[in-house]
């Protein structure tokens, strides 16, 4: 990519988001600009100041973490920049991205929930992740402790992707117990910040990192969460954000299902089973597509950037699969793709009602392109 | 009151309730009426036949268990039929009542649920049953075991009124293990069916068992249930008939929680205490009083029979309370009112906002008549 300089300074410019931008979103022209065209933009004293002197010593440790090996930075406008965050209210001008960009633009779902979950709630996070981590979903958590964890786990666990969302820069590790769960999720999915480096994990970055968590996906299911928990604010934050909201019940006598209790009673959909999550999905992953569904306009100029390159792979893929039924691996064998790139597009395809899930792993495609 | 074996003949005419009389409901033209006219009201030719040839001896039956102590036949149009149920689509013509027939006028609530519950399952049930008895609601429920039982049971030791609707004639003993605990609810509140004597437990009958439950009941609460559990019935029938549905949530590890969870996925309100319960009441009771909501014409005729006889006691209660607190003991001094009337009333006067519980137990008038 281009020098990432002049995205490095403004990611470290209090308050800013891409929407702030605008048209204007030429990061050079930007740090260029005079302070009269900065102030124009509504920017506060403190923001035009960090523009006009960024800190040099901060951005030299951005440029050499990023230095590292499979490292990016994922920039506003990017053909890699997530199509679905691209369509929130704030979404952030660079993502520090850790593993594979890619797996940011895949259809995920958000498990998040208490710190201190139950030993039941722990292991219902896990088995939804890999129920649904299976199915080609990626599993986007914020790498805390308890159901966060064991989401992460359970995907990791089913050999799918999973994204940690973080509320710190990249390079710091926190919480410490989860350093090792970090590598494994850079290793198969993303470890993610809008944060730069060197940033510490203070309370008020938490809802800011929820957005992103539940901007990346279409939906966020809260597995167990006390009534102060944080990730209420990811559940208010993906309703906001027009995404779809699961709760799982749990006993009245069970402190950690109020929060869940609570979410229902607003309106988030009561789940039982992963099934019942992948039931809603062909909905959801219609209704944020372009031309599906409301707030499109920009998901549209978002997705139009990397579509051709995805319609390429389901050309070939769809072409490989015929109207006999074939399985994953076959479809590997034909196509050259990955196996998570073909459980992932399947998936899609599934959705979007051009292929059918026959009983045993088969799949083939059908003559209508409509859904049932 | 009159000779009852006109009515006892119509309780025996297979399908006959109030609405298929319409205005023609004097039982004893009905009785003495041609084939022709019967005809004209839609019998079916069976239930003609029944009305021209009573069984005698099964006649004879329904006035030997009417001449023991404490026995009553509720008729259709008299004072003493419960308002809310004369407001359902199908309103029973009879009400065989072992008890305190006015009981069944009380503000109620129905709590039913799984026969074979879990053993928090069976205690939840008895906790809200007694929580919300002593606030002077009567918690009405279907002499089951398991959770009807547990409802009961809770109602009887918080000193409370409770009301068991049968499925079978009220002089048979079904459930056979729960004949101690009939003869509790028949000393307490009052034992209902609106089958004639003799009629055994049989399947189909409990539909139209279930449709008096939640018929009496200004809300029916499902406290454990499996999706396949004859409570679901009852709660269905609440809703048609306009009530509130309220479900208590539960681990997604427990069979029993799954009913509930359909009716909470269908709009029935989760509730976590007996107090999220209460809560609710204020609008409930409001909406279905004279003048107050939908389905009301037919409401506002059925209590104006007894509404006379409540207002007196409802004066004498708000003349002895003044606007300086008082607890219940005191009031019952003053008035002389039963104390079960006397919570009762308190409860009514508090959901309309004339009265205001005060700490401690006590109670005064409020200025306004209006809640806030």
């Amino acid at each position: 990519m281009d020098d990432p300089k002049p995205w490095l300074t403004l990611a470290r410019v209090p308050g800013l988001h891409a929407r702030i931008l605008g048209e204007a979103a030429d990061p050079r022209a930007l740090v260029a600009d005079s302070r009269r065209a900065l102030g124009r933009l509504g920017l506060e004293a403190a923001a035009v100041e960090a523009l006009r002197n960024p800190d040099a010593a901060a951005l030299a440790g951005d440029e050499a973490w990023l230095a590292g090996p499979n490292r990016r930075l994922v920039t506003w406008g990017s053909p890699d920049y997530p199509p679905l965050l691209a369509t929130i209210a704030d979404p952030p001008l660079v993502l520090f991205v850790e593993g594979d960009a890619a797996a940011m633009s895949m259809p995920q779902l958000a498990i998040v929930g208490s710190r201190n979950p139950t030993a039941i709630g722990r292991d219902t996070a896990e088995q939804f992740a890999a129920h649904l981590a299976a199915t080609g979903l990626a599993i986007t958590s914020g790498l805390a402790l308890g159901i966060d964890a064991a989401a992460h786990r359970g995907a990791l666990a089913a050999r799918g992707r999973t994204i940690a969302v973080l509320g710190c820069g990249i390079d710091v590790a926190y919480p410490r117990a989860n350093a090792p769960l970090a590598r494994d999720v850079a290793a198969s999915g993303a470890l993610v910040s809008d944060l730069p480096t060197g940033t510490p994990p203070l309370k008020h970055h938490f809802p800011r990192r929820n957005r992103i968590i539940s901007g990346l996906s279409v939906g966020t299911l809260v597995v167990e969460a006390a009534l102060q928990s944080g990730s209420l604010i990811t559940a208010r934050l993906a309703a906001e954000q027009g995404r779809e909201v699961f709760a799982i019940p749990g006993s009245i006598h069970n402190p950690m299902a109020r929060g869940c209790h609570r979410l229902i009673r607003q309106g988030a959909k009561l789940v039982e089973t992963a099934d019942d999550i992948f039931a809603e999905l062909a909905a959801l992953v219609e209704s944020l597509r372009p031309g599906g569904g409301p707030a499109d306009a920009e998901a549209a100029d978002a997705q139009a950037v990397s579509a051709p390159v995805l319609d390429k792979d389901y050309e070939i893929l769809l072409d490989a699969l015929g109207f006999a039924p074939a399985g994953i691996d076959t479809l590997v064998a034909r196509t050259g793709l990955a196996t998570d790139s073909v459980a992932s597009m399947l998936l899609i395809l599934e959705l979007d009602g051009r292929v059918a899930q026959q009983p045993g792993g088969l799949y083939c495609r059908r003559l209508a392109g409509k859904k049932e």
